[in-house]
């Protein structure tokens, strides 16, 4: 059984500018890459007509399956359904589903429906209609010589809808696919060259159907297998045998064996512990209790934080000295301390972290070089603090704060 | 003068299987966009031979500056190197500068230099070295038959600053173009439907060298006037004369007539009217907070928040009454009211917003419909409220959330 091979194309000029980052095409590959099917390239033009017709023409000779996104909207730049209209034949009918959902979205927002509103509901008599539950412009699937194509608006949420409603079923019903099994490795405190070097022979030792990416970022390297084979337990009993024996031989580094975020490791730790966390976060100005309640439940062990941007906030809620911030100043080893010590109490916690530092750009009035940040992570009776030192502009300075902060906290629970 | 036609070429596995959202792609389009230069297409292979060298040829074919992230690092799933290598002939050479600032990287840190690291520093003898001051991986700069194509590490700070120190300079001296200039109108209130019926006869007026484009986003929508042409100064006064159009007509509707995030409008106001703001914020887990900070110089007016996401922490620290909190519920009026007045005293601030909600999975236990989320906007002697109701899943309802409540301090501000 060989694996069917899909394109995407995605349309519109601020993908071109920049003004838009593309999540759409991550999304689509990553459920594509679940069903078996193998993503051969993604390609990203503007819109401009004859632009989409060369990639159409091109990815469709390449691919069994295209999916495109983009130029379905009401207004005039949106050219992509009069475009397939014309590609693919046929004319255009109205669909009386769609009118009837366009028309009533109308009605609950009180809003009159215009002329291009309703136009909406007008798809080529040659594709399929895939009902958009979350907006006005329905998506389309097309078949041409064997070959289906799909055309979703970009707005992201109701791309994912009409494909978890409409397309991700009809895909797995259409096409049979070779199983693709990925299993992860997640590292933090080495280099991924030390780790290639370290499990050099495991990998020279891998089957040729079994493939191993390294993929760095702040502080840690993910490794993953990936293979692909018929029946999709025998493939994954296969590639947990490499994926024990790397992980093994890296024991000391390992921090998870799938791939999941931190916050997730975090959330699992505290609730199976009946543990409850706190931050007080200066610096990294809210993110990371962001990203500890992107994880849905996280109320079950997150009490809050104290975002004390201000010296003022970091004294009177954190009960820091007015002496350490005069004698050791606001980032030090002594204001971390009494920060993540005044985060357990005003917050009623067990653990907390605490971060204060200076991001960027420099700032002379600092008696801190630029980068400089301080954290400490605390119990009741104990306190580890560490001294980081970033390179990179605030942004990038503040995703790795973010990223160190909870793998400080990670390595402190799981030292006890 | 015709403007140069440029094409992005990123590689990895990781970028069609889903793993990695392409970044990189989207910041190199901006900074082309910026010099003048056309972008055409942005295509992503797999880190596989055959489907890069296809990619190369067909995109040197169309552009006259391609431009390759990725597959550079030192392992052995990174092939581009010894690809480009035997694509553009030549042979390997090592760079006494890269070599002598990889050594100095591991020196730094303490760590031993491997064989691999060594690598790092070889490089085709046909290319041009464009130097990282960033990490291990140089950029090369290949030329042939009139074409360059530019090879970055897949790293986004690495590809970043080779960017900006090699290769940017470099073509600006290399190609002349024609200026691109874009003027944007952000709106709020009313959907793209409604505004682009509101315009027509001004969109239908533009001459064809200037183009509208519609961005919706939560609870917005940009627009964005695109012109190109000889003499950037000509064109630029010429598209103000239509972006002042468009805005007056569109005018109570209008939030900034540049394309800059929410944050950065808030910044301005606060900064100027010498006034300062607090936040306390539940659903949403410290994420307008983390918003408001990504502004260099945001500690000038915003003085913290509390992420009061367990109740306790409401009640100790914003004194959200007992009784107000068991007979509204935490997803109230009164609650979130009293969040704001209380945000006001703790962080001692001359505006507060609060949010409480739920923004999902559904919860029971909880008083209100999954998506609910009351939000105030307080000063010292004045709270104003609202509830919204969001429809999506929890990650995007706190998009909304977030974009929503910024949203909200900026008409109460402005309403003064």
């Amino acid at each position: 059984m060989s694996n069917i091979a899909a394109s995407i194309i995605t349309i519109g000029d601020e993908l071109l500018i920049g003004q838009t980052i593309d999540t759409n095409s991550a999304w689509i590959a990553k459920q594509l890459n679940a069903q078996g099917i193998d993503l051969l390239r993604r390609v990203a033009v503007g819109d401009e007509k004859a632009a989409i017709v060369n990639a159409l023409d091109q990815e469709i000779s390449r691919a069994s399956l295209v999916i495109i996104t983009g130029g379905l909207g009401p207004t005039a730049d949106d050219i992509t359904k009069p475009l397939l209209l014309e590609y693919f034949g046929g004319k255009m009918r109205t669909d009386p589903r769609v009118l009837e959902h366009v028309m009533g979205i109308f009605a609950k927002r009180n809003r009159p429906v215009l002329e291009r509103n309703v136009k909406q509901a007008d798809v080529p008599d040659s594709c399929t209609v895939l009902f958009n539950r979350m907006g006005t412009a329905p998506g389309m699937w097309f078949e041409k010589d064997g070959k289906v194509i799909i055309a979703l608006p970009g707005v992201p949420f109701e791309m994912v809808c009409i494909m978890e409603d409409e397309v991700l079923p009809r895909l797995l019903q259409r096409f049979s696919s070779d199983a693709i099994v990925h299993q992860s490795i997640i590292t933090a405190g080495e280099g991924e060259s030390f780790i290639a070097e370290k499990i050099q022979d495991l990998e020279e030792a891998l089957p040729t159907h079994i493939k191993l990416a390294y993929l760095p970022g702040p502080g840690m390297v993910k490794l993953r297998l990936t293979g692909k084979g018929a029946d999709a337990g025998v493939l994954s009993a296969e590639i947990s045998i490499h994926q024990a024996a790397i992980a093994a031989r890296l024991q000391d580094i390992v921090i998870a064996l799938e791939d999941i975020p931190m916050e997730q490791i975090l959330h699992r730790w505290f609730t199976s512990h009946d543990m409850r966390l706190g931050l007080a976060e200066s610096c990294t100005g809210g993110c990371i209790a962001h990203h500890i309640t992107q994880v849905p439940g996280s109320s079950a062990y997150f009490m809050g934080g104290i975002v004390c941007y201000n010296n003022a906030v970091k004294q009177q809620i954190l009960g820091v000295k007015q002496q350490t911030l005069e004698q050791e100043g606001v980032i030090s080893e002594a204001a971390v301390t009494e920060m993540a010590q005044g985060a357990i109490k005003a917050l009623g916690v067990d653990y907390s972290l605490a971060v204060t530092g200076l991001l960027g750009p420099a700032d002379d009035s600092e008696k801190v070089p630029n980068g400089t940040v301080w954290m400490a992570v605390a119990s009741a009776n104990e306190v580890q603090t560490k001294k980081f030192t970033f390179h990179y502009d605030r942004i990038r300075n503040k995703e790795i704060a973010v990223s160190m902060g909870m793998l400080m906290i990670l390595k402190f629970i799981r030292g006890k």
